[in-house]
C-alpha cells in the first residue's frame, strides 16, 4: 500500500525540488550514498572559448574521467548529433555537479554527463520526470552500476517517472518489491545511442543558443 | 531586549570594521566557524589580460570551484549584465577573500563570488550593509547552505542591516529567536539572477575604470 | 570433463558480454586481480586534434606508460602499418579501460594497447574471440607476465577462443590441467609485429573513417 | 632604564647586520617565530621578459599569496605610482626573503611585499631604519597581524627607528612597557596607499635602471 | 670451477634471454636488487618531434635525472658525436627501462642510458655481448657506483663477456673471487667519451633512419 | 702535529679525486651531512635553447631556489660581467650536483652555483684548489652558513688550498684549533661581486664556445 511505501521512502524530503527542463544540460542522475541513495543534478554550459573541459562539483578522478569519454564519445560521433566537428573546437563546456560540500566520485553518473552534453550541444530539452544511472564506454556501449535498489527509492521519492538503466541492470530491478516501483517507468539500454534516444526531447531549450 | 541580545551576541567586537561600498568587488559574505559564524569579504580586482582566474586567501578546492562557476555563470549570461562576450578575454580577473592566516573552504561563498564579479564587470556598486550566504550552480540556481543561525548573529554584530539566503534556508531563519533577529531584513532567493537584481545597485563605484 | 572444467570455472556470469569486433580499436585483454583472473577491454577512439593522447579507466602509471610505448612504437615503425607519419599530428587518440570503479595497472595491458592502437589507425577489425596478455618494450620485443592461469581461465569463462602470450609464458600454459585448455588455441609471440600480424584481420571496421 | 632593556632584548645580536637602503626592492620586515620576533628582508628583482613572478625563499602558500596580491595591486593602481600599464608585461618579477633555511608562512609580510614592489618599480630608495609588518588586501586595505610585541622587540634590536603597523595593531603597542619603545616612531595606517607614500623616498636607487 | 661457479650463479635463467644489437639504441645495464644483481635493458627511440623527452618503465626521479643529464651532454657535445645541434630539436626521444612492474631508481644507469642516446643519434650497434654500471656528471666523468658484485655475476650469468665499470670500481673487482671472474673482460674508464669509444661499433643499425 | 691532524681529519680518501679547472661551470662546493662535511661539485652547461633552467642531483627545494637566485642575479648584472642582456634568452642552463644518490638541500651551495654559472657564461676557468660555502640573497650580499668546521675538514682532505666563506662565518674559523688549518687560505666577502672576483681566473677554459 501507498502507506506502506511511505514508511520505507521516509517522508518526501526531496519532493519540492524543482525539476526543470527548460535549461540545456540539465540531468537528473542517481547516486548511491553512505546513508542510501540520491538523487544529484548534472549540470553543463558552453561559453565560446576553444575546447576546454572544466569540471567542478568536488569530484574524483573516476568521475572526472566519465566527462572525459562523454565529451570525446561526442566528438568522434559529431555526425550522429548533426553536429560540425569544428564545434567543439569553439567553445568551453563546464560540467558541474551541484552540493560542493559533498565529494563524489564512481563512474555511474556517466550516462547524465552523456545526456547532459548531448543536451547542451544540440540545445534540446531533456525529457522531464527522467532519471539514469549508468557507465559508459568509449566504444559506445552501457555498462551496469551498483546501488540500484536505493537510487530507485530516491528517485522515487523526488517524483521521478522514468528511469535509465542497462540492461544488466534489469535483474536488480526484479529484486525490489513491486509496490515500490510503481508509477516508474523503466528504459533498459545497451548502449549509449539509445540513451540519447530516449532522453532528449526534440524541443529547444529556452533561451536557446546558436551552437553549431 | 537588547542587553539579553548582548549577552548571546558576546561584545560586538567586529562593529568598527569598514564596511564601504565605494570599491567594485567588495561583497561581504558569511561564513560558519568552528568558533561561531563570522563576516568576510570577498574582493576582486581586475587587470589588462587574456583572461586568467587567480585565487588568493588560503582557499579550498571546494571554495575555489564557486569561483569558477561564478565566473562562468557570468560568461554564459554576459547578455543579462550588458556585458560583451570579449570583456572576459581581455582582463584577468583575481578574487582574494582576506585573512589569509585562516584556511576557508566549502560552497557557501558563492553568491557573494558572484555578486563581487557582477559588480567588478558592471563596476556598480555594492548595496550597503548587506551581506549573503549560498551556494551556486552551474544553471543558475541558488541551493541552501548551513550555519545559518551562527552567520545571521554574525552579522548582526558586523551591523549588517540586510541578508541575501536561499528560498530553501527560510526554515533556518524561522528557528532563530526573532529579538535576535531585530533590525535584519531578509531576502530569500531561488535564482542567482535575483541575488544581482538585490545586491547591485545602478551608481557607479568611485575611481570607475572603463571594462566594457 | 565440462562438469568439471563448469565447477572449477564458476557460473559462465561473463559468457553474455557482447564481445563484438565491428569498431575499431576494441581488443580483448586478460587481466589478474585478487580475486583471480578477469577478462578486460581496452578501448580507443580517434578525435581530429594534434597528437594528444588522453587515458581514462582509473590507471595506475604502469599501465598508462604501456600506452605511451605502444603509441611511440607506432610512431616509430609507421611504415610497417603503412601509415604517413604525419598522421599522428592530426589526431588525438584517446584510450580507455572500463569499469572505471576498478583500479588498474600493471605492464601485461601492453600487446592489448598497441593491438587497439594499430586497429584504430588502420581502421581494421580485430579478429574475433580473440584476447592477449604481455608486457611490450620500446625495442619491439615481447616480454612475459604473472597470473596465466587465472587468465586463461578467465578467458575461457567468457568464450575466447585464441590467446596470444609471450613465447616465454609458454612453460606457465604447460602446467595448467589440459581438459581446461579445451577449445583454446595459444598463439606464442617473441616479437610485437607478430601479435598484430595474429590480432589485426584485412576486413574495414563498420563505420570506418579516413584516417591516414 | 637602558640596562633593563638590555636584560630583555637579550645581547644586540642583529646589530650589526647591513641595512642598506641602496638598492631597490629591499624592505625589512618583521617576523614572528616560535623563539620571538625576528626582522627579515625582502628583496626583489627585475629582469627582462614577460610579466613572470618567480618567488623563492622557502615560502608557505599563504606567503606567496602575499605576493601575488602585491603585484596585482600594483598593476591594478598603475596610475598612482606614474607607472605604465604596459610595464608589467616588460619585465620578470623575482621576490626573494633571504635564510632559505627557514620556512616561512602567513599574511604578514605583504605591506612589505607591497613596498618591495613599489619601490622595485619606481625604483625609489626605501627610508632608512624603517621596518613594517602588515596584511594587505586586494581592496587595498591594510589588516592587523599577530606577534607584534615581539617583533617590536626585534626590530630594536636591529636598530630599526620607525615602524608601519596597521591601525587595529595600536592596541598591541599600548600593552608594551613604554621604556622598551623608546627610540621607535610607529605609523598607523589604515590603506595600503598609506604604507607606500611612508615607506618610499624620492631619492633614485643606486644604478638606477629605465623600467617604465 | 665451473660446477662451483654454477653453484654460486644458481641456474642460469637469463641464459635464453635474447641479446640482440640490431636495434639502435638498446644497451645492456647492470642493476642491483635486494636479492642480488640483475641485467637491465636501456631502450631508446626516435620520433618526428621538437626535442621532447619521454622516460618510460616505472622510474624513479634520480634515474630520470640520468636520463636528462644524458642527453643535455650528448647536446653539449654534439661535435664529438658529428651530429648537428638541430637535430635534437627535430626529433623526439622516448627512454624506456622494460619490465614496468620493477620500480627502477639510482644514478647507476647514466653511462647506460647514455650509450643508448648515442647509438640512437648515430644508429650505430652498440658492441655485442657488453654490459655497463655507472654514473655520469655533466662536466662528462664517470663516477663509482654501488653493488659491483653482484652485478658482474648478474652479467656473467647472463652471457656478458664485456663490462665497463668506472675507474674506481677497480677495486671491487679485486674484491672478486678469480674464478667467478673467468671469461669476463673489464674496461675501466674515467670520463663519459671514453665509454662511448668503447660501446659502440662503426656498424649501422638495421633499419637505420637518417638521423642527423 | 701533522700525525695528529691525521688522525682528526681521518684517512684521506678523496684525495685522489681529480679537481679540473678546464671545464666551465665546475666549482667545489662544501657540504654538510650527518656523518661529517663533504666537498661536492657543482656543474653547469650550456646548450642552445631558451632560456630553460633544468636542475639535476637529487635537489631539495632549497637547493633549487639557489639555483635560481644565482641565474636571477647574473641577469639583473649582466652588465658586470659584460654579459648581454640577451644571451640568457639564447641558451638552455642545466645545473647538475653529482653522487644522485645522496639527496641534498639547503642554502648553502649559493655563492658555489653563482660561480659556476659565473664560470659559465663567461667561459673563464674557476681557480684551482679553491673551494667555497653561503648562502646568496637576490640583492648581492653573501650570508653566513652552518657546519663550518665540518666542511673546512673535508675541505682539507680533499687537498684543497682557499675557501670562501662570508664574513660572519669568520668566527667559526677562529673557533677551529689552528693546527688543522694549516696550509689553508680563508677569503671573507661580504658581497657576491666579491666572491666572484676572488674565484673567476681571467684565462679561458679548454674548449671555450662563443656564448655571449
Ligand atoms: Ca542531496
Ligand atoms: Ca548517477
Ligand atoms: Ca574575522
Ligand atoms: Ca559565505
Ligand atoms: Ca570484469
Ligand atoms: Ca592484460
Ligand atoms: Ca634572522
Ligand atoms: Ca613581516
Ligand atoms: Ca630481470
Ligand atoms: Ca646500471
Ligand atoms: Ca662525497
Ligand atoms: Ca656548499
Amino acid at each position: 500500500t501507498a502507506e506502506e511505501v511511505e514508511k520505507v521512502l521516509g517522508p518526501g524530503r526531496e519532493k519540492d525540488r524543482s525539476i526543470t527542463n527548460e535549461v540545456a544540460g540539465v540531468v537528473t542522475g542517481l547516486a548511491w550514498t553512505q546513508v542510501g541513495g540520491d538523487i544529484l543534478f548534472i549540470e553543463s554550459s558552453l561559453t565560446p572559448g576553444k575546447g576546454k573541459l572544466t569540471l567542478t562539483g568536488n569530484l574524483g578522478d573516476v568521475m572526472k574521467e566519465s566527462a572525459v569519454i562523454a565529451l570525446e564519445y561526442l566528438k568522434a560521433h559529431a555526425k550522429w548529433f548533426d553536429l560540425k566537428p569544428e564545434v567543439f573546437d569553439k567553445w568551453n563546456v563546464h560540467i558541474h555537479v551541484p552540493e560542493g560540500a559533498t565529494p563524489k566520485d564512481g563512474p555511474s553518473a556517466g550516462i547524465t554527463m552523456l545526456t547532459s552534453l548531448a543536451s547542451l550541444f544540440t540545445q534540446k530539452r531533456v525529457k522531464k520526470d527522467l532519471a539514469m544511472t549508468g557507465e559508459i564506454t568509449l566504444r559506445g556501449e552501457v555498462l551496469p552500476v551498483g546501488g540500484i535498489k536505493e537510487k530507485v527509492l530516491a528517485a522515487k521519492r523526488a517524483n521521478i517517472k522514468e528511469i535509465i538503466l542497462c540492461e544488466k541492470n534489469k535483474k536488480d530491478i526484479g529484486e525490489i518489491k513491486p509496490d515500490y516501483l510503481k508509477g516508474l517507468t523503466f528504459h533498459y539500454v545497451r548502449i549509449m545511442k539509445e540513451v540519447v534516444d530516449i532522453a532528449l526531447t526534440k524541443v529547444d531549450v529556452k533561451d536557446k543558443i546558436t551552437v553549431n
